[in-house]
């Protein structure tokens, strides 16, 4: 059961429908932020623009629902709200190639084409589909972007409430299974609540006990951070030594914790103003190769939002971006491909045990 | 059926227990947005600092995990993160008194007390939980509070997917029944797209059908509000009417649309800084005599967190804040439940019918 | 928006492949409740069965699952347990006719062809679908259907747990929008203790309270049951008149009521044997044109597989059966979808908000 | 972290208002299946009568919603429904000894009493609560119990349709964590589906592929083990050799499958009347000592309702009985506590990977 990353195949542009095109069209954006009436919109697809003379060029780092904006020959993906005036944006609103925009959905057509019963049982996932060999694909796709690729988790804070679960993400980032990590302030508050009283918003992650003035525990960490002035300078003053947080910063993981209105606090590294959190968030999405989101919608979707589905790797060659999602709900899984993410693979369970099992395997 | 608000009955202070307390102990703030160690963090139940003297003082507009910070007799609750260097800031963690901090958690004890079998049936609430009474309390308490309360919603997108709850919204708004919206980006935006496009990303809000091009719906709206500035200004020059931001411009409701990491555009109005927009948000907090969270797990619990559970009326009285939530899973209800909102009245169910039911009613 | 029946087009047979279809084949059964090897297995979409000299015959209330028992030229639907040794069981599976088999899929076929943008939002039914447009053609195919129809409800214990769906179901019933009511034990069970004793398994049906020794009151109405050796007895000496199973008996509308393992009691009128009870629940599913299934996965799954999608009416012609299905969760409609009942219109939302938007809106 | 079987205090009967109850009173039921009016129903609690001169007597084998037959000095725990006429029932609705009834709620009292903050965040558990220890604990018991104990598995057909969950349970009933299976029709028929297939409802257990006629492959095992006549004879015929229901043959551990009205088949085995399965199921749940329900709520609320909170060891100490159960919504485990199994341990996850962590854990 050898690995191997699937095989790009580009478009055919000798296709006479895609050999005629016209060159993709521009129009100058009539203000900062705002962009020409007939934009052309982004998906996480490759998408590729004819700019003339049979040249296509395909976009790198696409992203959902951002514009192209052509500099010469070069083709940035970028949100509306970053565009300055005057910059030339993509016109049309076709994906086959008339306006010289070929959106390519099946570069890495699977294999296995679907069965054509009229009839068959089964055909949404949920729960009760089987994940095992999700599984040990996902521990193959590990080991190889571990050395040759950009893992990027994406983690609620769910996975710090749990002993077993919290050791496991620490032990996945010391061995390297972990690039960049994005979340927001309670993973990292509660994390590092466990590490410094051994609960969870007062609850002990191993016992379930709730611990008498339990409730300042989190509170309580938040102010000696704000005190220290950092998450590294309070591991220092405080003598922390374990857990997700601290794994980053002995590995020297870079993490973007982004701020939400459900944050108390917040921990000093926290961004403040979201859209600049998505700035931020956008330079892991666009080195990722492997995506993992871990119980969070917030997080999961949008960072989702902003991966693409494929990634140009500086060999030229290009490559699939994995994205994984687990959660309890197919509302959420569902959620994400209602959004567009079509390539996610769910996995409906509790994170708890995600995170053990690909511990267990990996570690070994 | 007549409906009254409960009465409150104060602590009684001549218990020695608390005729014999000391005066609250207080401890100047060591820097900015940094506390002292043993400070005093609030619940969202009536709190009263014994200011010496036999004087007991109720903290006016509490919140969950906020500090108390004394300026002369006057009880300031404040987020820690907005706390001057050298303010006093109440310290001690006793509850009952002994530090001249007392949490009164029955003011409004229910005349009916919990049966005392040893066994009961039923004594979670789940959706198969009876909600006929719920719903019947809930529209004398509307009617009450659209003259003597301070009615505020908090709306998740999904209530402006749907022709019929949005028309409902739409009603309860332009019938005084909203003093103030709490939303996100999302709510606006696929509100506006359903004025403007009559979908809700890219989906008839009626039929269901996917429009074609559709999913360029809300980046146009985006986009087009952008240009123009300002809501406002949109709604005039695209000639928008319907729907429940177009009723909030109408009746001059104050609406804060806080930022996320989710968002596209963002829609001019939206706040970026997700604690300005929780400053924003702490204003209706204050304010608030009802609260209806819909569909929104984000938004329900960063407000259920700033809403006090009574509130002190012009007249000196003291009443209870009512908080309804509305989600289709006991999760969502469950998680408010967790981080102390215990008050919370859930009820399971689509925010479509809830709506709708709400509107069918109090139209009349 | 007035309503009609979509029209039925059946397939064409003159085309080549049909008209040179060979006749169906069969074989007998090898023994009682067994079939030949390679049986035809239905769905519940129409099929067609060659019988020689261009003659194609639909067979009649067809389920998910059944055989084909030819008898001359009659063609009976029969579930695999109920084929007797000897019998002609049609083998083959394939479906376009190679083998004198045709399953057509399209003889309703949707005026409003499903969109080809290569990429679109919310593909997927969720809680988040608008449902306006659900409840519209529902309230419309109720009205006509309880003239020219055979309305069958199928309902799981919820709805008996609220004072207000339950007073709605009852509404229904006496109004004539039920023609037959699919249930188990725990259904009438509860509706009972609440016609005697105002709860549902000890809980006040309105006001939420657990009545002292509420536990019993299920366990009493059953036993009093018993002992009145009926429930239409038990209805006359104990003075019943509210609620479903009330308005059943007044109306003589019949009542499968199923057995299961979880069943205490059981009632009188429950069927222990499984088998016997799907015996009795296929007579109706045989008549109905509209099935609504409420918050039970069991019954909804059970009589859904036995539902054909639909009806050759009295008059030969041929109609859609309309099958809603009503619950909280994705998982539970995914799961019918599963189970092969493609035709299924899933509405998300509680049940007790269903059946009183139902009622307050058929009432009138 | 050696692990010990709880210790059980019986009541202190010398208190004065234990040392004055008076004995126990019983009527004749007034007919087969039907008690007196005032009958006493049972809990899961240990239940203690009265016999006279100061004699308490503990209730074997109690469960939920049972009545207490008295004949001589022995008690009888019996299902109403099994009551003959004229037997002795015990009458009476008080638990506290005044009618002769003590009901022992506390007799294993946790060593941990819970905090007696006012305030505490998390008193409900949800997905996010911890299961860490729950793991370990249940090893521990596990590893105890296959030896001094009797462990009872509950299994709904999802644990079928995955590899390696599928390969997990086989390894669990092999090694002897398994000594009574309660199930349906369905998880036998898609484990036997899965040993001549490789599928569940068509889909490939592993790959997650839909078969071409996949959805014949239960129909067709169905059929080939009904022609057999039995699944001990089937297994030989087919050459079957793996999976849960193999590996309880091969071990000869006793299983009851029940039927239900969602049946296809069934398998010869199954038991139609769903009150002699429930006959059957009482004959383990009288014996177990832990009970594991994996996803499903029938099967699990069913033998929930039977299964006692203790156990009278044949040295007659008394014991507990454990209780997990295992499923993705806290619905469903809230579900089981409102019907009484106040005891039962929730494990929110997919028990995918449930059963495989316990494989995992115990197969070393």
């Amino acid at each position: 059961m050898s690995f191997s990353i699937p095989t790009y195949t580009p478009p055919d542009f000798s296709r006479p429908e895609l050999a005629g095109a016209p060159p993709a069209a521009t129009e100058p954006a009539p203000a900062g932020g705002v962009v020409p009436h007939n934009f052309h919109g982004t998906s996480n697809h490759p998408e590729y623009l004819h700019l003339g003379g049979g040249r296509w060029v395909l976009a790198p780092e696409s992203r959902m629902d951002a514009v192209l904006v052509l500099k010469g020959d070069t083709i940035e993906v970028k949100e509306a709200r970053r565009v300055k005036q005057g910059e030339a944006v993509v016109v049309g609103r076709t994906e086959n190639g008339e306006e010289g925009i070929y959106v390519h959905v099946d570069g890495f057509a699977a294999a296995e084409a679907a069965g054509a019963d009229k009839f068959a049982f089964r055909t949404r996932g949920t729960r009760e589909t089987p994940f095992s060999r999700s599984y040990d694909e996902l521990y193959q796709v590990l080991r190889h972007d571990r050395e040759h690729g950009y893992i990027a988790w994406v983690l609620g804070p769910a996975v710090a409430f749990d002993k077993d679960s919290r050791a496991a993400m620490q032990g996945l980032i010391e061995s390297g299974y972990c690039h960049a990590l994005l979340a927001g302030n309670a993973l990292a508050t509660h994390d590092l609540e466990a590490a410094r009283f051994r609960t969870g918003l007062g609850q002990d992650i191993y016992s379930q006990n709730l611990k008498p003035l339990g409730h300042y525990n989190h509170l309580d960490i938040l102010n000696e951070v704000r005190r220290c002035g950092s998450i590294r300078q309070a591991i220092v003053e405080l003598g922390l030594s374990d857990g997700i947080i601290c794994a980053c910063e002995k590995r020297r993981v870079p993490y973007v914790l982004a701020g939400s209105i459900r944050d108390d606090g917040p921990l000093p590294e926290v961004v403040a103003d979201v859209y600049r959190a998505q700035d931020a968030m956008r330079v892991h999405a666009r080195r990722a190769t492997t995506v993992i989101a871990l119980a969070t919608q917030l997080h999961s979707i949008a960072f989702g939002n902003m991966v693409p589905s494929y990634r140009i790797m500086p060999d030229g060659s290009v490559r699939p971006v994995y994205f994984y999602i687990v959660d309890m709900t197919e509302f959420s899984v569902d959620k994400l491909a209602n959004r567009g993410s079509m390539q996610a693979v769910g996995i409906l369970t509790n994170v708890q045990d995600f995170a053990v099992n690909l511990w267990n395997n990996l570690r070994a």
